[in-house]
């Protein structure tokens, strides 16, 4: 554990800025005193590229680089087409920085809503691929805008990026108590690569034997995910299923504005990157009204990330707690901030 | 309106031949006296296979297409390598007779199980595209079981195929009292294929001027599936898409059991197949434990295809009329099937 943090932050756009004020607050307070933190400001984001035409320049990728870590708050707006900063910019870091983890716990804590009937245990992990799959950027498109277009998306998958990633759910997996893992796909439908992740799924599983494995169609796994959530433990699946499956886990886990994700690159070769799942939200930018919670516990997996467990544990027993002791009358971006700085200090 | 149906019938696998024989017997006591019903039975799934190798032969194809219509019950068995049958017989129906409307209604009954909190009103359809994206089995696999393996899944998808059932999607809107049509994609990533869909999306909806629209993506409208799922009429989207919210959707409408699809090619080139979304379900086959209503109102979507739209709304309100009387107490898939039968028929 090293006792400096070189953290690189992007606030984004929308409420992006808001909430990643919020989580640096309460990383300040958390950080014992020795721990010496030195963060860079990014502009990057709508704004800039309205300025410049710029997503993400060579140079700024470069000195990124240079971080133990990146806090992302979030990207998008209307006012920009629909893919030019998510490739442009946030998935370029992705691939850029080998992401190939792309961690989103989901649990359903004390005293929080749910769309769900019964209130069932949840508290599982999903474990997305996030450097493969359908978000290569592979495809195309002929005759554009013609009535004989034809337009691709080629879905790329590898047994080297499979396997890595398939075992990091492994060994998640298997230092829970519960100790199951499941994997989503669609080998039914799509038999190449649902083929290659299932038989990978089990030769690796092969060095696990306390390890409970399932399988489950991504169809059949949204079912599970409304009517029997505590089934799961941790879940392991391609870059696009995971992205859906996780918006899905962070429904029914209280909602958007407290679903926590991690861009991880293990092997430490890049810096890995924590950002909340919601997007900017330009509709309440600025109005106070933004859940810092969720860039908050992304704090909390880039402590445990960067070996600071104790801190990280503090910061989601707080979270916990503040949630508990809610009562439901309304507080802004700034109270929650506080509140939990308060009780990560205490 | 013909008068005569000549029926193929596919029970398939698992409770397939069970809930196809309740969908029969329905079908029989609400049809008038002076129709003909001519069924002829396919027997195709996984005994086929094990015994000959087959999934489709050419002239079963050739025979099936002599029909006005398919009924099919459920494909699929444990003992069956994944895909074998999905891709050699359901979807190579779908493809072969052009099934580019992939219907699947979704309504909460009365009375019926949901997972939701607050059972909010929900009455959507979902358009799904049936012959397109990234079900065309296109794609492979180099070096196959080495860990140099490379697999890859391409979804295809022309403006021939989309602009055909996103006008399906714009015709079925108008013709509801909300006149409200969604596309779901996600063309922030799959920028080539998702830009297609929303230009023609947008350029068919110049000539519906009193359909509302509104785009949301495929991991966005999963939230919506349980937060808010009132505010879906008509939704229009892509195969894979598709194939993933319909679970959702049939599980937040009171369970798989009641959720009906058909396969409908609307030139009427080829005859159109309605089938339960459920699969064949090999655990509670022969237990008399499954429930044929998702069979019988696919029998409802199969008579309205037809032009019998009277008979088709009569179905709807025996089941609607049926989950409403009962009283909790378990019945068997005949039982159930001989209660549809004496509504419909009275
Ligand atoms: C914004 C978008 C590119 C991104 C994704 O699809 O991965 C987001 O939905 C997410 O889940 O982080
Ligand atoms: C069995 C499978 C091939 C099929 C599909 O993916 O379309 C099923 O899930 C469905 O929704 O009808």
């Amino acid at each position: 554990m090293s006792r400096s943090i070189r953290l690189a932050v992007i606030p984004g756009d929308g409420i992006g800025q808001e909430v990643v004020a919020q989580g640096l607050k309460v990383l300040t307070a958390v950080l014992p005193q020795d721990v010496k933190l030195e963060t860079k400001e990014y502009d990057l984001g709508a704004q800039r590229w309205h300025a410049t035409g710029e997503t993400l320049p060579d140079a700024e990728l470069e000195s990124l680089k240079q971080h133990d870590a990146i806090l992302l708050g979030a990207i998008g707006d209307p006012s920009v087409p629909s893919g030019v900063l998510e490739r442009g910019l946030l998935l370029k870091l992705r691939f850029a920085f080998d992401h190939f983890v792309n961690l989103r716990p989901s649990k359903l804590f004390p005293n929080t809503s749910t769309p769900l009937a019964g209130r069932p245990d949840i508290d599982f992990v999903v474990v997305r691929e996030g450097t493969e799959g359908p978000y290569t950027g592979n495809g195309g498109s002929l005759r554009t805008g013609t009535p004989a277009e034809v337009a691709t998306e080629v879905s790329l998958n590898t047994a080297y990026g499979v396997e890595r990633v398939v075992r990091d759910a492994y060994e998640r997996a298997n230092s829970r108590p519960r100790k199951k893992l499941t994997l989503v796909h669609k080998n039914n439908v799509l038999v190449y690569a649902g083929h290659m992740w299932k038989n990978i799924f089990d030769k690796v599983g092969q060095e696990y034997p306390e390890v409970t494995t399932d399988y489950l169609h991504v169809d059949a796994a949204t079912i599970f995910f409304v009517t029997q959530p505590e089934r799961f433990d941790v879940i392991v699946t391609d870059n696009l299923f995971g992205d859906i499956l996780t918006d899905l886990a962070a429904a029914v886990t209280g909602g958007i504005g407290l679903a926590a994700s991690g861009n991880i690159n293990p092997t430490g070769d890049f810096p890995s990157m924590f950002e909340p799942v919601h997007g900017s939200a330009p509709d309440i930018a600025g109005t106070g009204k933004a859940d810092p919670t969720a860039t908050i516990l992304s704090v909390a997996l880039l402590l445990r990330h960067l070996g600071y467990e104790q801190q990280a544990a503090r910061i989601e027993e707080a979270v916990a707690a503040d949630l508990e002791a809610r009562d439901g009358s309304a507080r802004s971006t700034d109270e929650i901030g506080d509140a939990l700085a308060a009780r990560v200090a205490g």
